[in-house]
């Protein structure tokens, strides 16, 4: 059984849910976390909600050894697709996603409206999940949500491009122009990526349009869960540890993890995906 | 023992070794061909050379019961980095690539040109791993090679956007000015996906500079293999057959699917990723 030492777990699909992990460092500075990058397999974002689940399955699998006392899936699509079925089936594990403290941050951000127009962007598979505008619906039944997938928006930020290139721009005025022409409150970031543009995002919104991300709501929501459950670490004077580790030894781990984390991380651990598998089978037989 | 009526396999990562399959059903119209999309893992173009290699391995393995005559590696980046070592494994097995066949075409349109510049386009990893420019080297030992990471290029078509769309020239203005600037002789095409925007690129680079794809040469080489060993199926009077296995059923398929290969295809089979590991792990066990 995990305790109040133990750390907690994020997981992405490849390098994008360190804006989590910073996130939960600037909440949480005494926790001790691990970070699981699926950089083999990423991204999920147009992928199967089957092939998804699969995934984060055997990674939940092959971390338990680590005893986390919290999970949090910080990939959208992966919380869009996968994270109902998982927290079927660990039943005794502790496990949050991004989605309903995005829909959350979102709903505050439309503030007194009554009729708001909430604009989600995000990857293929998130969007075509519906999850955002059921998460939505739930807390504000009134709101008009606009959903638009925005698949080259991950991979512009994983180039490492400026905000002010043309072509940033040019992507963002295209994927938003038809909303913007309608009129929308807030406009809600549905991807770990989609930070490192904010600036650009917002200065095509133009002010009026609140520009929300999930990351500081997501490590509010897992320090509420865990309080509510006596596991929240006090102030030990020293700040917690943080372990990366990747499926692929990219070449972008470096380069990519102090853009999202905004601070170097130490060389991650590999886990190679066979391992994944294997651990899959094993636990396949053990409940045979 | 695969035989004259063994099908003819092609590996790729995704969807965008389609191209290489019109090619060959164009070239060897009588033969069968087996198609293998790695559509859970997909893309390869930002992974390293191990997992690469691991991924096509269990590809080989898992499909060595069709007993194909030869193998096909259509991805750019899975035969840059995976097909040398492949090739020392599977002793028995004959298999080919896509950077020899572009390298032999792009040599070939440079023409009698004593110093020709040729530029080569490409993912990150293949990029990276100067296959080109040995291939190149083999054949043309005077060549200025100049090699351009265009990581934003498959995203951009697996997209579906017009060659028209403003962001796919301002991507292809950005990524070729630097080195039309400097003037080119050959533009080759190092990734399957990038002959489904040769028209935007040929209007970018100008009518002087050649503009190479590999398909064509592809399968005139995986042609010239089969006479050689005498495996190359004579007209039979019929259209040889084709039936597609991926990892991931995307609803991307049958519109990506029809778009790379210029007709509609049957469903394909589905192959879980997992299959591919319990694979790898059984022939390890049985050569122990």
């Amino acid at each position: 059984m995990p305790g109040l030492s133990s750390p907690i777990l994020v997981i992405d699909s490849g390098l994008g849910g360190l804006t989590a992990v910073a996130a939960l460092r600037k909440t949480l500075p005494h926790e001790d976390l691990l970070y699981f990058g699926d950089t083999a397999r990423v991204p999920y974002g147009s992928k199967t909600g089957k092939t998804i689940t699969s995934f984060v399955r055997q990674i939940i699998q092959c971390m338990q050894p680590h005893n986390p006392k919290h999970i949090l899936i910080a990939c959208n699509t992966a919380t869009a697709l996968a994270l109902p079925a998982l927290r079927n089936e660990f039943l005794n594990i502790s496990i949050s996603g991004v989605i309903d403290p995005g829909a959350k941050a979102a709903a505050a951000a439309a503030g007194n409206k009554q009729y708001p127009v909430i604009a989600v962007i995000a990857t293929e598979a998130t969007i075509r999940s519906r999850a955002y505008e059921h998460a939505l619906a739930r807390r504000r039944q009134h709101a008009r949500v606009c959903s638009i997938a925005t698949p080259l928006l991950a991979p512009i930020v994983e180039e490492g491009r400026s905000e002010d290139d043309p072509l940033v721009r040019l992507a963002l005025e295209q994927y938003l122009r038809p909303v913007l022409k309608r009129g929308i409150d807030v406009l809600l970031l549905g991807c770990t990526h989609y930070p490192l543009i904010k600036r650009a995002i917002q200065s095509i919104t133009g002010p009026k349009v609140q520009v929300i991300d999930s990351a500081d709501q997501c490590a509010e929501d897992v320090a509420r869960r865990l309080l509510t459950v006596g596991m929240l670490r006090g102030d030990s004077g020293k700040t917690g540890s943080l372990r990366c580790f990747v499926t692929d030894e990219s070449p972008r781990f470096s380069r990519l993890a102090s853009r999202f984390l905004g601070f170097t991380v130490a060389t991650p651990t590999w886990v190679a995906p066979e391992t994944l598998y294997r651990q899959e089978t094993d636990i396949t037989v053990m409940s045979a």
